[in-house]
């Protein structure tokens, strides 16, 4: 492991402080880190792990507990965001009872609250002295929002609201810490006044007694059980039984109620969205690091585990199964889709940043591309990382399969960022939405957004008339070296020619048909699908080449050499990687020939022969303390197989067999082994 | 639901008897499930299943003790076999603490073990006098056998051997019921007779007394701890400390050490595969089953769970999520994929019986063909299963990620399938192993197998001399109409195709190395593990077009048309699917157009449509019980909802919180809550 830690060509200290925004973050953050993990003892990372030795759901739920209150009191005292999206262990900071205060209470507050009603609930939620959750989700309704049927009925009488759910299916159902950790919630509930429905709307809710934690009247409240991951948190259900709130305590940032009920929408309802797209973006980030978690954990474990004779057959020592080129490929092309996925998600921050700054000043106008880019970033950057993690655990084999390695956990956290907080297919078909627009605006010779017009300059088929034609055909690419396909301009070329193909067929498919727009959507889903993937494939290759051609100056060469092989190995290698999804649609129209794929294999090849010096190096640089991967595997020391043991002899099972009962498990052979052996006696 | 159900055009009992291989079997199974799951109080499945509400790891192992005991008595009692493999939760029987002794030991011992030793030991195993394990992965050790590092010493004084392990890495790790249940192991160790090395053997070893458990002196034994899924077994460790059995104890079937210490080797070695050969052709089995299990599963509530207005965007209805193509697309895919599964397994048995009936002759003819297809179909099928599975998990949004969904379990447990008993990447290189062996026969002008015929039948490039030519350029396929693409010879030439090519593509470039072997097959695995992977898809496609065309003449019409309405949509939604593995090289030759493709993908459509109204009856007919299932998500009634808060509110956590404390789950609250609320007043 020291050998293979000393063989990087870069300093992975500088490229940690690229990841993180400069140096001082970076000791700060090490600092809050180290605090926490003193604090919880799980710096010692030889003594077993919390979780590994107590395993049930109450356990897991009270060490949810103990973390989050630490996370959250060490930002407070600190006065750092280190951990609002983001937990110690870089799971998304739903995974604490106490993390929707920060990931979605708040936001909500800042951007649906009128004026005075932050200044009322902010400084309880920022100081600690309530905790909030976000109930929107029913056990019926998810994706469609409009189908929520929890109601607010306005009572004039009383000047209150009557929250009520009237069917099984209006339960809330999901929400984070909802289950047993929060006091408060904001509500979504179908606003009625004067008999009249508006639809969603944000209500404050207190669930619990701030004294001694029982729901308050008409409320039921309860922990969703265990989930294949999360378990430190207690996603709950509520149900509201007619209970009644202040008319003041509806939300009125971007509506309001007045006395007599009449209701006015006001300010700007776009704003609505805001705390979406924040958690949208957010949730890339999030994927990235835990990708970025497990790949550490599966390169440092296939540096260390030796398996088979490898070069040399006649060798009694056996060989690292990095050599094995399917190993290789597999692992650094995870590691390139870690560094791509962080590109993209600064991208994601950059333009959502942009567009707050426009929206501060009453300028919508960023919206309707941030809006795409980070739907369409967060389906892509989800699936990505939930397939990566998956893979990195099978790249670790057996050891993989324990849940001591870490991973499984890792996989479980990842793969619900696929299906949250936008279902990935439903994510996809904004994306073609807003390509759709844009190939509209084009047809009609209006402009469109300038990070859009590769539609326009990507694409020879517009006709002088401005209107796109059917198909792009025999078009071909003339790279023919190696040397042509290291440049990223040939390879941005290939992933933009595929998005405007792709943008286009479904485009004139759908426009082409005599059927009701919904169905013609429905009958051609799955080429719509196909054209937003490819779009946002070359958004994030594009944002990937750019933010490398533009790195700070500070930044060393050696640096800025393996960003740029591992930018050139991410492009060609999604090409002819076979777990690519859609790849087909690179070589389908013969755009690509039999020859140029040879040719980007064998450049691929070469770039993975170039990059495996850097293979601890690169996973080092997302500087990860032990503690927060929790893995037997994939510690820094790469002692895998003492830690494995070590850990295992520590199970609570093993300590008891062996203390209580000269290493038999009592209940088992007790009630079930003994009897078996002996019933046929 | 009902509606659903009795939409089918085909009986599902007429499927569900032609899947378990006949009517009596059919009932016969339904009665031995019946009788289990009543005795374990599963049947009722109002009641919460047990392991939701008991979750630690000791009570998940007493679940599996108690589950296990029922199902290997049932077989005593009522002799059958249903469960030497399957669970009745139609899991590996792996899972079960008692399980091995029919998966792994018994066999083993039918293979490796000499007629006196069978007659000895077999009818204690088979009458359940004791527990048998087979223990053969070490902590450093898996997929390379001749690794191992566990010695079996003679020592010709005593007539004994000393099992001993001398490193960390020599410590037994993983087996089933090592930890905690089986009281004997096969253990396999390095033999060394007079200083000499022999490489592995088997050796029978006593790990725990038959009195009260203890283990035997110098053996440790515990548990591995958590895995992702089968916690109900416990996959254990063992070292041993010099640990002396007698001579007799070495399973002397193939090699034979006499009292002097003098080795001789006898019988067919080839046989010590059959375990192997046997274990995977069970997890192929497994797998079809496990794949079956949540496709059930996502399609029952695919067609009750209702998000968006559908095809009428202005109704207040919303639509059943079956309707949006990209559920439906993928839905049916995976009942495609699962019924492809069990055709290929059943050739897999097939070719395994004819394999044992030359090999009870003498004759090892049939083993190389059948080595490869069991390895490929291994690593083909759980592939497959494990991003099916996953994916069909996703198909149920949010509630698809709870515990209670039964599907994170599933997942688990099929992953495992890819690692387990020859790690995938390892079996595809197995298949190209032999693959090249039959191209280096055609190049000799030998005979190959027959099953292989196609190499040389489907090669238009072998020329008059007899060797294979490097690359078939130019190809085109003929086909044009949807007529075309529906006839399975069209369909099997694409798959033959595609198979030929890259297997001579793969083979050329092995075979015009001047490099090492080792390091030529390393460079070129990429295009190995490709090759490997379209013989094996061409292999199931097939088999499952031959199957059908071979129906018993007892299969009525109806199920003949959807059975070969799901082949066609096997072969073709694998060519366009964009989560196909490897597809790209279907088209990258030029061999398939862009405008064959687009017929293809219509025709697809088509038979989604035909097929839709057949969703329940095609997985009804695994006749799967849900007590089998365990998901809220998935019963035949298809009350989801009510399901879900039934359960959910059966959980501890919410019994007690609400029996004991009004709603509190006290030790959160007081310990971590309270004083956080307070710790800022």
């Amino acid at each position: 492991m020291e050998k293979a830690r000393h063989a990087g060509t870069f300093s992975s200290f500088e490229l940690t402080c690229f990841i993180y925004g400069g140096e001082s973050v970076v000791i700060e953050r090490r600092a809050a880190l180290g605090r926490i993990e003193n604090l919880l003892g799980a710096h010692d990372t030889s003594k077993l792990p919390h979780p590994y030795g107590n395993t049930n759901r109450e356990e897991a739920f009270l060490e949810g507990l103990r973390w989050g209150k630490a996370a959250f009191e060490d930002g407070m005292k600190h006065n750092h965001d280190f951990f609002d999206f983001l937990t110690p262990r870089y799971t998304l900071s739903n995974a604490s009872p106490f993390g929707m205060t920060k990931a979605m209470f708040e936001p909500t507050l800042r951007f649906c609250a009128s004026a005075e009603q932050q200044s009322r609930w902010l400084p309880l939620s920022s100081s600690g002295k309530i905790i909030g959750a976000y109930a929107q989700t029913e056990l019926g309704h998810g994706s469609f929002v409009r189908g929520i049927e929890t109601t607010a009925t306005y009572d004039r009488e009383t000047d209150e609201f009557v929250i009520n759910s009237a069917t099984l299916t209006s339960i809330k159902f999901w929400p984070g810490a909802l289950g047993f950790s929060c006091t408060h919630a904001i509500v979504v509930a179908r606003l009625i006044t004067n008999s009249q429905d508006h639809g969603p709307h944000h209500f404050m809710v207190q669930l619990r007694s701030l004294e001694d934690g029982t729901p308050l009247p008409g409320i039921s409240l309860g922990d969703v059980g265990l989930k294949l991951s999360y378990n430190e948190t207690c996603n709950g259900f509520a149900s509201f039984d007619h209970v009644r709130i202040p008319r003041t305590e509806m939300l009125m940032g971007y509506a309001k109620v007045a006395r007599n009920g009449s209701y006015e929408r006001r300010g700007h309802p776009q704003l609505l969205y805001s705390t979406m797209l924040m958690a949208r973006g957010a949730i890339t980030k999030v994927a990235t690091f835990q990708l970025a978690q497990a790949v550490t954990i599966a390169t440092r474990y296939s540096v260390v585990r030796e398996q088979g004779p490898g070069p040399d057959t006649l060798s009694s020592f056996e060989t690292s199964v990095m050599w094995y080129k399917s190993q290789h490929f597999r692992i650094f092309t995870l590691i390139a889709k870690s560094y791509a996925m962080l590109f993209a998600s600064r991208t994601c921050d950059t333009q959502y940043e942009k567009l707050r700054e426009q929206q501060d000043k009453g300028n919508d106008m960023f919206l309707p591309y941030t809006h795409s880019l980070t739907a369409g970033l967060k389906a892509w950057s989800t699936q990505i990382a939930s397939d990566g993690a998956e893979d990195a655990r099978k790249c670790c084999g057996g050891h993989g399969y324990l849940m001591i390695a870490g991973l499984g956990e890792i996989v479980a956290t990842v793969t619900v960022l696929a299906t949250l907080e936008g279902e990935n297919y439903v994510m996809w078909q904004q994306v073609s939405r807003y390509l759709f627009k844009c190939l509209d605006y084009l047809a009609q010779g209006k402009s469109i957004d300038p990070q859009m017009a590769y539609l326009r300059d990507g694409n020879q088929q517009f006709s002088s008339s401005g209107r796109p034609l059917s198909r792009m055909s025999s078009i071909t690419l003339g790279a023919t070296s190696e040397a042509d396909f290291a440049d990223s301009n040939i390879q941005l070329a290939i992933y933009r020619h595929r998005a405007v193909r792709l943008a286009l067929a479904a485009y004139t498919a759908v426009k082409s048909s005599k059927e009701s727009p919904a169905n013609v959507w429905n009958e051609n889903m799955m080429s719509i699908i196909d054209a937003a993937r490819a779009h946002i494939e070359y958004i994030v290759l594009r944002s990937f080449i750019d933010q490398i051609h533009n790195l700070p100056p500070s930044i060393s060469p050696p640096v800025k050499l393996v960003l740029t092989r591992l930018c050139s190995l991410f492009a060609l290698s999604n090409i002819i990687n076979p777990g690519t999804i859609g790849a087909i649609s690179f070589v389908e129209d013969g755009y690509l020939s039999s020859d140029q794929l040879q040719t980007i294999r064998s450049l691929v090849n070469d770039l993975l022969k170039q990059l495996i010096p850097d293979a601890i190096a690169l996973t080092d640089a997302w500087d990860f303390t032990d503690a927060s991967l929790c893995s037997a595997l994939g510690m820094k020391d790469g002692n895998v197989y003492e830690n494995i043991m070590n850990w295992v002899n520590q199970l609570p099972i093993n300590v008891r067999a062996r203390a209580e009962n000269k290493g038999v498990f009592q209940p088992g052979w007790r009630d079930w082994i003994d009897p078996f052996l002996k019933a046929r006696l």
